[in-house]
């Protein structure tokens, strides 16, 4: 650089080259990621993991190289001169923001981090069904002292400041603390009236559906809603995910379970939204930084949005349940929609996470969420980690996981990502997506009835235009701000629960 | 470096951890082609393109850094001092090549070149279903501009030569050209007799096979002589290949054609040849640069040593014949072992190269290669090159092709590679498995026996020690002298030739 670059143009013009680099190689991880969990023989595992981590090095030392920086800080005045939306104004502010984190952390670190990550996710995925604790236990161990040396690398209240701010730009254990005990205050009750009721009998949702036939049925699905196989498919994985390799091209995978119907149904639907939102992404902002959802929160509210309060809603069913029947005729034919609709929608204190029902959800977050800062703090020992698991399950949900397969082992994020910053992205989510779905319907309030009517597209194109086309020009608190017109509230998520539970149990809530 | 580099074992060590992260960049590269050609949803090609050049490009840079070529200047006497054969000696000796050859390409000259592949390779696949020569035409015209380029960064006698030492190292246009003269003054006579006989009869290959018992057989086919699927897997694709991600991760794909057996099957084992070779390489080597195929033409003569010496011999068809049958009893069951034998290698002056007998196959390569070398030399325009094609198969194999699809457009090396500096591997290949196999079956002279009776490990573990294991360490020319004692020569093949299709046509040759 230097020398040629003497106008504010040529730096940006050079900067876009490097960042655009640096988003190819991560691309490229995340392809090798996405082979790995999905199609990849089993040798491949140890030098894939090397492969990763070499991606991930050389990007993440090419992005915190002082020339990057120097050309940050020159841009100053360009990026002032420019309209606050303007791609070029948002590239340079994203960039500064991912320059001055990533410069914190060193390179080694990185490899390391990414290194111990994909083992880690290797021997959890044989762990977890063998139900063997002990076998993750010393890689869960430093996947703690990791994180912790992450979370070192910045200033913080809190350790888990640093990991929550990865993830969920602005956001701080207080912050996530507080929404937590808002909802917890108001969840509790509900819960407690719901499953006072006699139960809701689902036992329609399992019996067998064949593996081939439910591939079929959700694929109609996600792509009725709106996700574009042509820019896209669908795999199998032990955990389902989505994963972009560029805006044309977003991946989406499922667990098919042939003896319950819901697990691949709404897995599809909930990856299909992330990927809806990466899809929608607009095209011009391919190969920059801001092409890519803007936090992890926003993106749980587009997941969980098109999963429970459009894929869980009564007018959803009007559209697809006849065609459900057709397909499962022996299975769901004496089946009316209303059972279904209540079948899908049962309320229970149950163990696993990602089968939970959308009233007792945060529930399970908040246990996660609890137990990860008191490892972080040190309060509490990974090898204590099953016991305490079980025993804030049996006090906050009333039951005991069967075995740690079900417990402390459930979710793959400890296993894959850090310990801390990753769970509550869920919570924030269901928040969001209810504050945005409010907005939604108060502009379009024909969106209901469309949805019924199989037309999409309205609520689609709402959110590709009030969320989805930014990608992370916008910061959440931004667009939470500018699309809703308030800051980010309990309230709309309480309201939807109240109106839609009290309707299906036929209480006051 | 610098600095701390101060004894030959450590810059040693510092050489093989940057020459892992460029063997980390291409596996990624190479894992990114694949997906494009298996898997990848269509929207995904632009940026994919993008993504690949980038990959190469900073492997490029990265192979090219001047105090690569520093380390490597410095540790002559740390390479002299080792045995010719050791690995360090080895690694050092195969990066300086591999320095001094890229060394001389500019890494923007690689991104162009690899963007533009990508993007003509997308192209070819869309054009040559759709018999439309004029899509391709102005990217092979700039695809052989940059085949010209890239041989203008070196000194030659023939402007193909830097092309063909890219893949077989230390073959030139001379020394093809003399093989290719000795061969065709033997082959022509041997195809006029043959043709001459009546024709057999193949037609109980060609009626209906379904797909999936195809794949079926052939997998099972790979894995009894040696492709293991732990560290492997198969998928589809327009045009068979075998890539390597890493020793443990060497992937096969093929083309199922179900009105015809042959296609899938002995693609299936031909691709399968390639990657028993890669993955018998000395997990020792594995993250170096030895840890690949030593040449075009070695990997070739495993491929077609598999596929045809074995894969179309009487004795395998003893061994798999039965099961064969029995997968496809109402096609087969009225059809006799003999008669499937010689079915299998009708010998006839046929359009398509990868469909063609072992007998005539190297009179297309021998076609490509002076169509290409005309190319390159200027006196060939790529707008005159499906008459030209068309010219040359009438009067070499008197036949006409039907359409560009079956002529000019028909393999994929000029739309994926360069023109110029592949074909002629096939045929080195050809002759250097029938070499190898002559030698085989002297030191093992029980090896078709075993091979009847379904024992494939005799002649695996012999190619594995010989030729598998090594990996780059020793030049093709090095491996075929110390293996079977004797340079390159067009003997053993046609004697191989000579008495296999003397039997099968009864008549002397």
């Amino acid at each position: 650089m230097s020398a040629t670059l003497t106008t504010p143009e040529a730096k940006y013009s050079y900067l876009k080259t490097c960042l655009c680099q640096i988003k190819d190689l991560e691309a490229a991880a995340a392809v090798l990621n996405w082979d790995q969990t999905t199609l990849m023989p089993p040798g491949g595992v140890a030098a894939r993991g090397r492969q990763i981590a070499t991606l991930t090095q050389i990007a993440h030392e090419k992005l915190i190289d002082p020339t990057i920086g120097q050309i940050l800080e020159d841009l100053r005045p360009y990026e002032e001169s420019l309209p606050y939306d303007s791609p070029e104004a948002a590239i340079v502010r994203v960039a500064r923001r991912d320059y001055d984190r990533s410069s914190r952390i060193p390179s080694e670190f990185m490899a390391r981090l990414s290194e111990h990550q994909a083992a880690t996710y290797e021997i959890w995925t044989k762990a977890k069904p063998a139900n063997d604790f002990g076998a993750v236990r010393p890689y869960l161990e430093k996947m703690l002292d990791l994180s912790r040396e992450m979370a070192s690398f910045f200033p913080y209240e809190h350790v888990a400041d640093p990991l929550i701010d990865s993830e969920d730009y602005g956001m701080s254990v207080a912050t996530v603390r507080s929404l937590f005990a808002q909802l917890r205050e108001k969840l509790v009750p509900i819960v407690e009236a719901i499953t006072s009721c006699p139960p809701i009998d689902d036992s329609c949702l399992y019996q067998y559906f064949s593996k081939k036939r439910q591939v079929v049925f959700g694929r109609m699905v996600a792509e009725r809603i709106g996700y574009n196989f042509q820019r896209g498919r669908q795999d199998e994985s032990p955990h389902p995910f989505s994963t972009s390799f560029s805006v044309d091209d977003v991946r989406i995978t499922t667990r098919i379970d042939e003896n319950n119907l819901t697990e691949a149904l709404f897995s599809t639907i909930h990856e299909a939204g992330h990927a809806m939102y990466e899809q929608g992404i607009a095209p011009e902002l391919e190969g920059t930084p801001l092409a890519a959802g803007t936090s992890g929160g926003v993106h749980e509210s587009q997941s969980r949005l098109w999963e429970n309060i459009v894929g869980r809603s009564r007018g959803f069913w009007e559209c697809f349940y006849p065609q459900l029947q057709g397909m499962f005729l022996r299975e769901l034919g004496p089946v009316s929609i209303e059972k279904f609709y209540r079948a899908i929608n049962k309320v229970a204190k149950s163990p696993i996470r990602t089968d939970a029902d959308e009233v007792t959800y945060n529930l399970h977050v908040a246990i996660r969420f609890s137990l990860e800062l008191a490892m972080l703090e040190g309060k509490l020992e990974v090898r204590d980690l099953p016991e305490a698991w079980n025993e804030r399950y049996k006090s906050d949900l009333g039951i005991l996981p069967a075995n740690d397969s079900q417990g402390a082992m459930q979710d793959v994020h400890w296993f894959c990502g850090t310990v801390g910053g990753m769970f509550q992205s869920y919570t924030l989510g269901n928040l969001m997506g209810a504050q945005f779905y409010e907005k939604a319907i108060k502009i379009n309030p024909e969106i209901p009835v469309a949805i019924e009517r199989g037309n999409f597209n309205m609520l689609y194109h709402w959110l590709k235009e009030n969320i989805y086309q930014h990608g992370r020009k916008y910061t959440a608190e931004e667009i939470i701000k500018e699309v809703t017109g308030a800051p980010l509230s309990v309230n709309p998520f309480i309201d939807y629960i109240r109106n839609k539970y009290a309707a299906i149990y036929q209480i006051e809530l």
